[in-house]
């Protein structure tokens, strides 16, 4: 199932997309007892297969064009990003470092980023927007010190990110990426998960790619990762619990617009999809925001 | 006014210290519109004289020996936490470089602190659980791109700080302390938070001292501060909306235990201190971590 969180009418819900792609299954009124994504992952494979249920053969509540989207889930409690992972990206930066031994992690918050189809906001006081597409794990069931071995077993779902950047406040600090990465809606996350059980041949040779205005400026697979889902969900549960509607923002493969010469940052207008396999497509158009 | 959030008898509470020191005045029975410390902050100061009000000459409800702190605010939506800030530290690295033009921002996860009385919980995984003492500000009236001249009015009240690392695990990563700074229950924050209007001389001279076992470790004052209250809240500000109930922890002196030779890292039994003018003494016990 593809499940989403929207806004219809003024009024908030969550549901799924029907099987056509355009049409959205209001699951909340069907499932009273469950209040939205977050605590249907939490409800796990019971909750699950109640939405399946309630999900097939369902008629489309309303038309997928009318309605507003949120973040897949509304407010997630975390959102853990892992900087450099793309084997190709460690390359990218040429000083000689051989591979990481553990994770880069920074955080952001959720009103970084924007629902599928709102807009990306470049801030007046930088002309350095930039996108990272990522793919998105949305915790399902949470857990601590959790093994390698049955990590995968606590993805929910996956989501597509663009973990938007605004570069010169990136290097403010010496340490700490935290003020170049948190933005007020410089990212986007959607426009929907797609629960693990869709991705029946695992996680290991999924390809995400990021286009600008068309143009393809990143386009890698999971094969390349240096740390794998299963690591990452086995690394952070070490040191915190992860709470189901977390989200591990997995790392972006090389061509960021940082690494042009020139640089091409975005652009008032510039739209920005990023496609995951299995997901679909996250689009947003940038816009300079009003002050 | 101490404010504070408790359990008392199974039952979640919240309110304030009396006058003694030595009760706890159920504000949250008295004023059942608002429901929590963090919904008092955003109500501003109409909600602020409300509880006031309802305080004045109030018995107390509990006796405080009787009720579990909970942290000041609940489930603080975001944490950020500031690097090295006071002048004495940065010297401290001894690496020759000048002062910083820009704070270093981290972010905490809520569950990496324990309330006041707590235990702050070593884990098996590290011997090297290090105590930072700081003042946290807890944000009252919340926005956005707030000017540094009127930023101090964004201050709800102050709280103790232990930033409580890992120290090992900070270093897992080149850039990014996130994993050494996340560990399940190694800080603390409490005991309660005093509101900003008993700091009538302002927040320039406020003293934050860390004691081990009683043994003063840390002891600075915030005339030492790189990036001053007013300038925390208007930098991050810049890029994010503040929000009741936010948490700044601003810095920790010199003297963390990493910084003895050899370093004092903290052990099972160990009982940390931290103490902020106006504020009191947030006091917790180390434990060793089941697991």
């Amino acid at each position: 199932m593809k499940l989403l969180s929207y806004t219809h009418q003024g009024r908030d819900g969550w549901g799924a997309l029907d099987a056509s792609g355009q049409g959205v299954i209001d699951l909340g009124r069907r499932l009273p007892a469950i209040a939205g994504v977050r605590e249907l992952l939490a409800g796990g494979a019971p909750a699950l297969a109640q939405a399946r249920e309630a999900w097939t053969g369902a008629m489309a509540d309303h038309a997928l064009a009318d309605v507003q989207l949120d973040l897949p889930v509304r407010e997630p409690r975390r959102i853990f990003c892992i900087g450099v992972n793309y084997a190709h990206r460690n390359a990218e930066y040429k000083d000689g470092s051989e591979l990481p031994r553990y994770p880069s992690i920074f955080m952001r918050v959720p009103d970084s980023f924007s629902a599928h189809g709102a807009p990306l906001l470049q801030p007046a006081e930088s002309q350095q927007l930039d996108y990272e597409g990522e793919i998105g794990i949305v915790i399902g069931q949470g857990g601590r010190r959790i093994p390698r071995e049955t990590a995968l077993a606590h993805i929910g779902g996956l989501t597509c990110i663009n973990e938007g950047t605004i570069r010169d406040w990136v290097h403010h600090a010496k340490f700490n990426v935290t003020q170049g990465k948190n933005w007020f809606r410089s990212g986007a996350i959607g426009p929907w998960l797609v629960t693990a059980d869709e991705y029946p041949d695992g996680f290991g040779k999924l390809r995400v790619q990021t286009r600008v205005n068309g143009e393809t400026r990143q386009d890698d697979t999971t094969e390349h990762l240096m740390f794998d889902f299963a690591y990452l969900i086995h690394y952070l549960s070490t040191f915190t619990p992860l709470l189901p509607g977390d989200v591990i923002a997995t790392g972006t493969p090389i061509g960021a617009g940082i690494r042009f010469d020139p640089p091409r940052f975005l652009q008032p207008g510039d739209v920005v999809e990023v496609e995951v396999t299995g997901v679909g497509v996250l689009r947003n158009v940038v816009e300079a925001e009003p002050r």
